[in-house]
């Protein structure tokens, strides 16, 4: 493990202790017990990618100066603060898409003592994160500003997964319903906002930056999540199970994949038709089908095509940027996804 | 329908509409009439007592002096976050319990299109709380204390739900876990916090005050939520269906209810043994037994002492506050409960 993660995860476990320790609460043996567990099941297992990510962002924007212990705690806890709003997301998102599996064990509701009390869990992850911003951050002057941005993220994320649930709701019924444009807003809200613009706003509003004259910052990130959603979807279909860690579903699972939006867009009427019978079907010979399908329409091409247009365009709009501390972030980004393979 | 409660829904439509034209987010035509609909079938249908309290208390703070239409606009909107964030609630904790009516109507989840999108859907409710405060108060110099003060006691809330949960998961196991200090701590937190503490905690950060002198208020309000709370699980078993509007289940439940606190209390070795075996049986034989024992230890009596109790105290600590305008908020709420028969 890489020395920044070790500390990293150092200021979990202080996070964790202050949490147990909160005065709003007296917690009962019974419950710091399952509170402690539910944490550890769910918070600290993943890549850790977006909170990482607010500390690097917050060294570059101090342009290599070293950070002091106090700034690099407080910029991992708002890093964790991402990963805690992520463990919330993932803890309902597999309730709602009834997933088996998570980060390589049994989903927390599937845990038979957890069942639907993992509603609850989620909502407790969700409430932790004010709970961390008052405590480290109530006396700075952008205090204010940090739960503004959380508030506004989360709501972005939450009406994303909205589009989501509804336009498959939909979608089975009529495949046409799905299209770019909708594609894109759903991956705009549903995962731009909270990975890829949350660890760099946090990083400025601890810089002493106003978000409100960082919109291009905005954009520019939230271009970066479109591809990087695009990205996931390809791979979901075409890349290696034992490099991506899974085999993908979403052909089975009906979901509203840039591939799927794709095809439809380059089908003749013969093609679209099949498509809209063997979409979304459990069975393996249709999965087949609608590769094949892929296949002939060289999606795989296409998607080499857009790939590095998205990073032309990107690397444009970046260089474009006054200020080449965040040059340097948003180049960070971009280094870290660009022709990723998992 | 009282004039007042019609001001107050004509808020709510407000407010709805501002939230379909947030520019924080772009609906699609099928998500709007989605969220349209969720909104009205889950806001606004309820007793609304929550919500209109903060107007009450809001006047009474003012001494009599007329509201001015921003007054009323702006205690209503709160009024309305306090509803919103009990849709929240509800529709998430119908979810956990498996219930099938709330407030006449199928629970939402029930409804054969909604399922578990309606765990995102409660989700949306409460992100739509910061929305709305945003909206309407952010250049109030309260604004990060209303911040605050949602956050920690929809913190306090989802902890008070966790310790209900996890208790009954224990109690299950083991009928003596429950206690009379386990109760108080459920009930606390679960309820307390947000149904009576939070709409006086509105109307006070409104008028100017600082929470933070007011720990008394929020002390006789917690107590309030308490007493409010005994009542309820008493009208649960001795309640009359047709006044209440529903036939109890605690019992068939396992519910930490206060009858079966004190009844565990009062009880010797063999009542002990006999609660044991038939608490927390679906059978009407069962339930039946529990409530001959419950009659037994002349639980009405003891419930009915408790009442006089808790009255005289509540009013001995609020006729020792200072301030005649709080203690007129104070002598509202009490009044609005004491011996309510549903």
């Amino acid at each position: 493990m890489s020395d920044l993660k070790a500390r990293f995860l150092e200021v979990y476990s202080v996070l964790k202790s202050e949490l147990l320790n909160d005065p709003a609460f007296e917690f009962t043996d019974d419950s710091r017990q399952w509170f402690e567990q539910m944490l550890d099941y769910n918070v600290p297992g993943g890549k850790l990618n977006r909170g990482l990510s607010v500390i690097d962002s917050y060294k570059l924007l101090k342009e290599g100066k070293e950070l002091s212990d106090d700034e690099t705690f407080l910029s991992s806890a708002l890093g964790w603060c991402i990963e805690w709003l992520q463990a919330y997301f993932l803890v309902l998102d597999d309730i709602m898409d009834s997933s088996h599996t998570r980060r390589g064990q049994p989903c927390w509701f599937r845990l038979p003592k957890v069942g639907m009390i993992a509603v609850n869990d989620g909502i407790l992850l969700r409430n932790h994160i004010p709970r961390i911003l008052k405590k480290h951050f109530r006396q700075k002057p952008y205090y204010v500003d940090l739960l503004d941005l959380f508030n506004e993220v989360e709501f972005q994320t939450a009406c994303g997964q909205m589009i989501d649930l509804i336009t498959t709701l939909v979608g089975e019924k009529d495949l046409s319903k799905y299209s770019l444009p909708i594609h894109r807003r759903i991956v705009q809200y549903k995962t731009a906002y909270y990975s890829f613009y949350l660890p760099v706003a946090c990083a400025l509003l601890m810089s002493g930056e106003d978000l409100e004259k960082h919109t291009n910052v905005k954009d520019i990130l939230i271009e970066m999540g479109t591809y990087f959603q695009v990205q996931d979807d390809y791979l979901d279909c075409f890349g290696a199970p034992e490099v991506i860690g899974k085999i993908g579903t979403d052909i089975e699972d009906f979901k509203c994949s840039w591939l799927v939006v794709k095809a439809l867009e380059l089908s003749n009427e013969e093609q679209k038709k099949f498509l809209h019978e063997n979409y979304g079907k459990e069975d393996l010979a249709s999965v087949a089908k609608v590769k094949e399908l892929y296949n002939t329409l060289k999606l795989q091409d296409v998607f080499v095509e857009y790939e590095s247009k998205s990073y032309e365009k990107l690397i444009k709009f970046i260089e474009d940027h006054p200020s080449q501390a965040v040059q340097a972030v948003l180049k960070l980004f971009l280094g870290k996804i660009y022709k990723r393979q998992k």
